[in-house]
């Protein structure tokens, strides 16, 4: 082990420095690991562009779809071996707000998320609290394990969705978590329909088998509603953040189904609320994931049902983070973009 | 029986006639109820306002929160008899869409609301198809039976909500349904919060036993989480039909809280959606009610666990229908109105 270390520090207005520092190693209940990947996160493109400066400040290691090797630990923790593959869980909760009392620590009211409240993973030596940690198989390829995070939030939607098989499913907006729940949604059973505007990611979802509607050429509701014999969608799946979208997700859904809000929403979008009145509609609000959720996402990484090799299009080294995070900005043909942060 | 009954029509323009009429007396699968009370539903004043005049028409007998005894049935009818009591769920479905096929038959796509869609029961002598009877035990009151359908209601809205023991309940609008889903929640275990602007329902309100909170005077969303412990209300029955009341309802529920959406929005309003993601919040529509509720509502009724005294606060003969429903235009005391049709 170097005695310093490579790390990326989010310094403000579109810029990131690659510096060497010293790494902070593991205290009692913590765990070092040695980052092998790194994803870049829709919530790190808003740190790109300046918009969460007052949460993470101008000095911040971002960071928290990862992968590695755990290589120390300190006090306390006797669940992991140096040399075993891991993936962290960035999600550390006070223990002790209604929340956390209730047993929804995912959702603390005071929730630190790794990444972005303390540093993150584009480092090579991260180290975070022992209980955020999942230990991978042996064989896992730990490219293809950077995406357990995204994927863990898709797995969390879809069983927030209750899905049941055969079920019909629209998932608006198909970006790479909205990819990732139509993969998720079919393995629990939903026959899936992807709705996107983007040449690049029609064709993506296509490659990977789904049936898929751009509503600048069709009427989505009459599409939708003509697949499913005047039933309308029992899922819904709303990511894309927008108006067009939220007006999208009643008019497709049947009767009783239920809207999974996926999407973060910074202004308050219009919703038709007598079409909930009028067949009973469920809206679920989701928010990253519990435990579990990493089980079953490392499961369905390891068996193949999420296909990892067509959702990561784009591979860079740490150094060249800056232009990595510019080409999303600019390039529509990505979908996830990593960051190989280990030499 | 008379060979002519008394019926009020709807003439459109805020006017009800009472003429004498002939009775459609009881074919093949119906029963005939010579009608004792009516209430008046806010249903029934959006008719009289003149807002759904391309559904009813303008010589409808409107008229659907009834109490009656059955004096007559046609062939294929075998679980009644003559001189039971009896309310009508008044809702006649198709058998054949996506809803009554998945087993909503409450909210089938092609539902005829009886009273609405069909002439209900603000007549001497109602006949209705037999699958819509429920009968009542001999000692019920008629008067206090008319609350069954509103009940039912309430019933619905709160059985969807599955309150807990001990949970932290908040109606926003005291109105008639908003007072019910109290009374039914409270029944149900929770602790239950009325918000409300009007001093006289404020009043009822308390004098049922809640406590109130009106928004005017105080800042809603902190109130409740003063009285919660910081938790907020773990569910909120959005009864208002306001934007204010939909701007309460995230601001006011707990992480994870349920709301249920109640009122009938015919604007669409702008919702926090944001809340949704940050507090994993769920939007419950809800419509009517199914058997079970209506079953629900006769026990509670039966039992008095509704004080269906305190919530009637008026009764006026069919003679008087314009007066009684001018009253509600200008009476601000008023919360339940029934119409004596009988004589």
């Amino acid at each position: 082990m170097s005695d310093t270390i490579q790390a990326a520090f989010y310094r403000g207005n579109h810029s990131f420095v690659v510096e060497q520092t010293s790494p902070r190693m593991a205290g009692p209940g913590e765990i070092s690991i040695r980052t092998a990947f790194c994803g870049i996160c829709g919530t790190d493109m808003h740190v790109f562009h300046g918009n969460m400066d007052a949460r993470v400040g101008l000095n911040r290691i971002v960071g928290h779809e990862m992968s590695g090797t755990i290589i120390a630990f300190g006090g306390g923790v006797d669940n992991v071996k140096v040399g075993q593959k891991a993936v962290v869980r960035p999600l550390d909760h006070c223990g002790n707000c209604p929340a956390c009392n209730a047993g929804h620590q995912h959702i603390c009211h005071k929730l630190k998320f790794l990444g972005l409240d303390t540093d993150g993973a584009m480092q090579e030596i991260w180290t975070i609290p022992a209980h955020t940690v999942h230990v991978l198989p042996d064989d896992m390829r730990l490219d293809h394990a950077a995406l357990i995070e995204p994927v863990a939030v898709a797995c969390h939607d879809v069983r927030m969705a209750e899905i049941q098989n055969e079920e019909d499913v629209l998932v608006i907006g198909g970006g790479p978590i909205g990819i990732l729940c139509a993969m998720v949604a079919r393995e629990a059973g939903g026959n899936v329909v992807v709705s996107e505007v983007n040449p690049s990611r029609l064709a993506i979802a296509e490659n990977l088998g789904f049936k898929t509607i751009n509503p600048k050429q069709l009427d989505l509701s009459e599409a939708i509603h003509a697949r499913t014999n005047s039933k309308g969608a029992d899922v819904v799946f709303e990511v894309s953040g927008t108006q067009s979208g939220v007006d999208a997700m009643t008019a497709c859904a049947a009767t009783r189904g239920r809207i999974v809000m996926v999407a973060i929403h910074a202004q308050k979008p219009t919703i038709d609320l007598f079409q909930f009145f009028w067949r009973e509609l469920k809206l679920l609000g989701v928010r990253v994931y519990e435990p579990g959720d990493y089980d079953k996402a490392i499961s369905l990484i390891a068996s193949g049902a999420v296909d990892a090799e067509t959702v990561i299009t784009d591979v860079s080294p740490l150094s060249d983070i800056q232009s990595a995070f510019e080409a999303l900005d600019n390039n529509p043909t990505a979908l996830k973009s990593l960051i190989k942060v280990g030499s």
